[in-house]
């Protein structure tokens, strides 16, 4: 085990009819909220209502900016800023998915920076500090309600990069599970991929001695695959939608990850099809994580025998752990396949043209500086060509 | 699962040499400290040094009191609070145990409140506030690095009660599992006692629908039984300590009791016992639980089985669940006589003849007030005599 440090200081209200906290909760916080969120769905489910009565209650004064999108954008982010900063706003407040968080811990950050906030976003500048903020969530998925990052796509450059650090920890997180039932099921799809693909990143290691960690990971990940294929079927299903959205919290407030090296190149291969296309970034890791593990598998062939029994449930000879290992990996695309993912880049409407565009992108090679991303084997972009491909 | 709450902003740092940090980690949150430890145990190990140079190094002064004992004393806090008063201390360290560190919490708690502190833990006054606190810790047992709960015993009163809040969790907890390379064998199961208590008392609820934690408990009790046999033959295996060192830390900070009601009878029921005869907290567990286990396991018969097969690995025929029962439980005792623990009172030196008060002591029954204790199954005091009669 690795040495580490973790602080998790979000207050986390969890369960039933929780929304109608979030005025007091935030309130000893700041003296002027910037409501944020996207567009009509927290209105049709009643969150709107119920933010703005409570906050009202309480006495917060607010004021807003809606209009965040799936892959949020920066000129949004730069639009709140200004707002922010004329209105003197002190704590902002998103209520909504991933997008809206995001788009909301960049606004945070951005008002705690005197140059234009995409230098944090290109390393410029380091990220150190920003102004408290709040979720209310909506969708199961990004687990931002809990994470130190967030990720915006800089539409005029085609590039999406994210920004990490404990400063953008919300101070307080609402997940009220009820929101959920209402989800369409792409969306319900993508989420699920997404919490997935937060515990990978972190289960695929070459660190040695993190039983503790690696349990854990298991644990959750199988538990939270069981009840996506409830929720699926039966999204009224309030206790299945209790047990992802837990699972999709701890997924990614990083207690799974502690003390081992975490991989997150399928991450960074997502982020370009997602800036590429506009996908749902849920739905590109769907495609790009079992291509990843066919390609690097052999790294670590224990650590993915381990990933086949112990998660996917296969048993039968470890005479041929590759075989294992295959039909783990096949057993995740066919648990992918039940969700109603997509299985290829065809599918997703990204031809093969794009795809040294995209990896030389994902690896920095485009301009110029190529890093190599991820870990479990550091990828160059003919690797990430090669893991493209084999999305096809 | 039902609605819960959760926030843990304990810094925590873990591993190798992270002693070092104590005095930079711990300046922003206070002027002058009080540096709080038990006796010669630090000294020897090279923490009582390592802190106070740590402290010099980074301009923070204080002042310190020793002295900590085991099962931690209400005249010590008293005096504690008294010395922070006269010196203006606002912010409190604990090195060593979970002794020190419930001492230090006490001292923090009382200095925030006007009368004797002792009332918080009678409940005459509520515990609303306290001075922030760090600790580096020497020993994992009591998981107080990072609980918002402490124990003390009042001496002249013979009892030994706890004040709960999440003002009491430390801002700051180094846990470097190099320290725990030097403990006696005793100590070591004892620790491992507690540790795996603060999970039992989360894991057997009749709450349904809480997979997650369920899949964690059984991860994190899984893990730690496996590496306290490592570590009860080879103290210096410093991976395997970090296991147990980890598992120590999530057992007690509540991420493994969200959403689910716990029980804590067997708390309770040895706090009577440490009261009677001074004997370690993990001592008394591990004679208590197993026969709290066989007096509830009818309860909820599938919680047991599912313990006997998920954690202890029991797996024969399910037509007789009571026989999966009582093997899960034969061999968690098992466990405890392999880790040398004591398997019943009368090692502990603990006759019958007390059985009736520390009995009616635990359940209140002897002050006139009696509440019951657990909910797993409620326990009046013939219940819990019944409890330590199983412990002949």
């Amino acid at each position: 085990m690795e040495n580490f440090q973790i602080c998790t200081p979000t207050n986390l209200v969890f369960g039933k009819g929780t929304q109608h906290q979030i005025g007091e909760l935030i309130k000893p916080y700041g003296k002027k909220v910037l409501l944020h969120y996207g567009g009509g769905s927290v209105k049709k489910i009643g969150l709107y209502d119920d933010t703005v009565n409570s906050l009202k209650k309480a006495g917060v004064d607010f004021v807003e900016l809606g209009g965040v999108v799936p892959n949020p954008r920066l000129s949004l982010v730069q639009e709140g800023i200004k707002l922010c900063k004329a209105e003197g706003v002190d704590f902002i407040l998103a209520i909504g998915g991933g997008s809206a968080i995001d788009s909301a811990k960049a606004i945070a950050a951005g008002m705690c920076y005197d140059g234009d906030v995409w230098d944090l976003f290109e390393g410029i500048a380091p990220l150190t500090k920003a102004l408290p903020m709040a979720t209310v969530l909506t969708i199961p998925a990004a687990g931002s309600e809990m994470s130190n990052s967030a990720v915006v796509s800089n539409e005029e450059k085609g590039r999406k990069y994210g920004i990490g650090g404990d400063c953008i920890r919300p101070v307080v997180s609402i997940v009220n599970p009820e929101y959920f039932t209402t989800l369409p099921k792409n969306q319900i799809a993508n989420g699920v991929a997404d919490i997935l693909s937060h515990m990978f990143e972190r289960y695929f290691t070459h660190t040695k001695n993190c039983d503790v960690t690696d349990r854990m990971l298991e644990a959750v990940i199988k538990s939270v695959m069981k009840y996506a294929l409830v929720v699926i079927n039966d999204p009224s299903n309030y206790e299945a939608w209790a047990e992802v959205g837990l699972g999709g919290i701890i997924a990614h407030n990083n207690w799974l990850g502690i003390g081992r090296q975490q991989d997150w190149a399928s991450h960074n291969m997502e982020h370009e099809l997602s800036a590429y296309n506009d996908i749902a970034h849920g739905a590109g890791l769907a495609v790009v994580t079992p291509a990843w593990m066919k390609y690097v598998y052999k790294e670590n062939i224990g650590m993915f025998v381990q990933f086949a029994v112990n998660v996917m449930g296969v048993s039968h000879s470890h005479r041929e752990p590759e075989a294992l290992v295959q039909e783990g990996i096949a057993r995740l695309e066919e648990f992918f396949g039940k969700m109603g993912l997509a299985q290829t880049l065809g599918e997703l409407n990204i031809p093969e043209s794009a795809f040294e565009d995209m990896a030389k992108k994902a690896t920095g090679a485009y301009f110029g500086q190529e890093r190599g991303i991820g870990s479990f084997k550091k990828l160059m972009w003919q690797d990430v060509v090669e893991i493209y491909k084999l999305c096809r």
